[in-house]
């Protein structure tokens, strides 16, 4: 297939997302909504909140204003620092998010599996940053297959070690573009995946010279795992990892690049990155800053609301969380028990439980004052009640989540409400 | 649409689902069986480890004679000790699975919100017990039409509150067939939903009878929430809950039923509740003796593992851990350190760890010896590697797991593999 048309069938796929049908693969959504399609229901603008507007509970919805917001400010604060971005597409899996996140200035999209990668190409991406080792032969060949049928294809993925190295090229070999890699850092001793030491890189990148499957590009790595982070760990690492990206280039290692790729950044450190790419110095070829970011999408109000570099640099704007997850009151068993019907198959637990923020009866929303939300079962919230909280069986209770990446996978159909709770939109996600 | 119509529009969209396209939306499928339907791919009889027949990594897979085997032996044992069974379908949210469970002798499915409840009237089934409140006018609007509109299909729910039962009746005034509901017992001090004394059960029974869209037919509850449960509570609970039957029964307030519908069971104490059950006193109609076990489809290696009641009573069988998630050994840092690819996106970390079981490379399996998983990123399995370990970047990971309901819910097409690898069907679920 020609580029032209493969971008023409990429647009009709994510314009057929539209035309899917309501039906009971998503929950949440109005049971008489069933049958139309997602772009009918959308234009009947219906409210999470209006009587005989049908929404179930739970649902989870994303707010307009917030999403807008955050992909405008990433795009922002990317551009003002001299970042490519290529935020982390694993936090949400949702094509119409990753397109917006393009038409917002990204170079790219990062994902982490092979799985992930399918989605984003049949949704037309042209720039992935695999931010993961891969040595499964049958995903590099499907990859071979992308990159021989799109010359616009691009992927750039991690290796970290020999062994590596020669199981990709072995599952690569008589392809007609190498895939590139970039040698991951590891984070310091006891962190996560990549070589520990320069020694091990340069070992790594001679190996990659003598494998025609690949071609060498940069280094990258992910500071969130440097051990006891603090800023200045962090930016010693990232330091180290510039450091590398320096040698491996006086050594020639990027003699066949035609840019130099250098990337960290996860949504903990990326004004650290911001700081550190700034000093990087001249390499023999230019140099493609890359960060990653990927929950600033939704934000949250937990684990991110806590560690968001915004709040070390509030000049620079502000996240503000997107999601909202509302679930009824079910049960009211005692003076200081109140259960509600959303559990683990509809909120993030693995960071922090989710937070009661208000409480709608009758179409009056007020601050859930009391209510404390103190465990999950699978498809109940336990809420504990003080004496003045005001809530009873049928009450609708807003939920504030913490970690994106574990509330988008529990939605397949996410609406998306401006303030006054009128649903424009809907955001499919493929997990 | 005619009773016999909706049986045969059951019957095809649950054919259908094996008329569905293998693509993006399913992770861990082969590649190339892109655009194959489900039946096709099936008919290939490809296996999950034999090179060339391209199952990526992370894979979950179930096996087809475990699978089977739990499904007989829950027959069995429901049958045995005089039992209906509504095994619980949020485990599975697999409509192949439900049909297969009536097949086996099911009474119908358990499920605890409506969004289950749609899924499960989309594939036909005829009987579900709802265990769990449910206030919610659209969904309760949704299911009297779907009373109104199949003679033959059945649905109970709980009740515990006088405000609920006064909210369910709101809804369902006018309609055509009332909604049989059952008052939940709660199983003690702090523990989950149900009303926590006799004098409040009799006080929702009166209000339910006074609400004409509603009928009483029983009592009900989970033991599973019994706190510090041992054999002893349990039983008390239980026992209390048969004489709550017998009290209402005995005021009259299942008049208006046809039987009696006395219900528990979760997966971790259906001894007790067959014990129990086999001393409910006679009543003024036909009881119906309902289990509600949804664990056992797939069981596990952790939770129920160590909960199971088959060890407590091994003359009467054992269930066998049906799933198995393999993943790829991606990077091997340190002698101590290695890690795979699948994390919170593939496995359940909410009641424990995977746990390594076997190491396959080049064909050959053998024991995950000196392998142990010690954490989880939401892509990443963290391994611990003792010096006796034997694993090479490359190498496949089977890893048990603990909880089924967290573990399906993460998969939406599972390969069902026999014992060989063969895959010869495929599971779709619906979360």
């Amino acid at each position: 297939m020609s580029t032209e048309a493969l971008a023409r069938q990429a647009a009709e796929r994510l314009a057929r997302l539209a035309e899917e049908r309501v039906d009971h693969r998503f929950k949440g959504l109005p049971p008489d909504a069933d049958g139309l399609t997602v772009a009918e229901l959308a234009a009947q603008r219906r409210n999470l909140f209006r009587d005989g507007d049908g929404f179930t509970s739970p649902v989870l919805a994303l707010s307009a204003e917030r999403l807008e917001h955050n992909l405008a400010l990433m795009e922002t604060y990317a551009s003002r620092h001299g970042l490519a971005f290529a935020p982390h597409g694993k936090t949400s899996m949702a094509p119409q998010l990753f397109r917006r996140q393009i038409e917002h200035g990204a170079w790219g999209i990062t994902l982490a599996v092979p799985h992930q990668v399918r989605v984003a190409r049949a949704f037309g991406v042209r720039r992935v940053f695999l931010a993961n080792e891969l040595v499964d032969a049958s995903a590099l060949r499907w990859i071979a297959g992308e990159l021989a049928a799109d010359p616009e294809f691009r992927l750039v993925a991690y290796v970290d070690s020999v062994r590596g190295v020669e199981l990709m090229d072995a599952a690569l070999r008589g392809t007609a573009r190498p895939v590139d890699v970039v040698v991951e850092l590891g984070a310091g001793d006891g962190a996560r995946t990549g070589v520990r030491t320069e020694a091990e890189a340069a070992a790594v990148a001679k190996a990659v010279a003598a494998a025609p499957g690949l071609r060498l590009v940069g280094v990258a790595g992910y500071e969130g795992e440097v051990p006891r982070a603090d800023p200045e760990r962090v930016r010693s690492y990232l330091r180290r990892l510039v450091a590398l990206a320096a040698g491996l280039d006086g050594s020639g290692r990027f003699a066949d690049a035609e840019e130099i790729v250098v990337s960290a950044g996860g949504s903990a450190w990326f004004d650290a990155v911001a700081d550190v790419f700034a000093e990087i110095p001249e390499l023999s070829r230019p140099v493609l800053k890359l960060l990653r970011s990927g929950a600033y999408v939704s934000h949250d109000d937990g684990h991110y609301h806590r560690l968001t570099p915004f709040a070390r640099v509030p000049e620079e704007g502000a996240l503000e969380p997107a999601f909202r997850l509302w679930a009824q009151v079910v049960s009211r068993p005692t003076a200081e028990q109140a259960f509600a019907n959303a559990g683990k198959r509809d909120a993030a637990y693995d960071l922090d439980l989710p937070v009661a923020q208000v409480v709608r009866r009758d179409g009056v929303e007020r601050p859930a004052a009391g209510i404390t939300v103190t465990g999950l079962s699978d498809q109940h919230a336990w809420l504990h009640t003080d004496p003045e909280a005001d809530v009873e069986v049928g009450d609708w209770v807003g939920l504030g989540l913490s970690h994106p990446c574990t509330s988008f996978d529990k939605w397949q159909l996410i609406p998306v409400a401006e303030a006054d709770g009128t649903v424009v939109d809907y955001i499919r996600t493929f997990f």
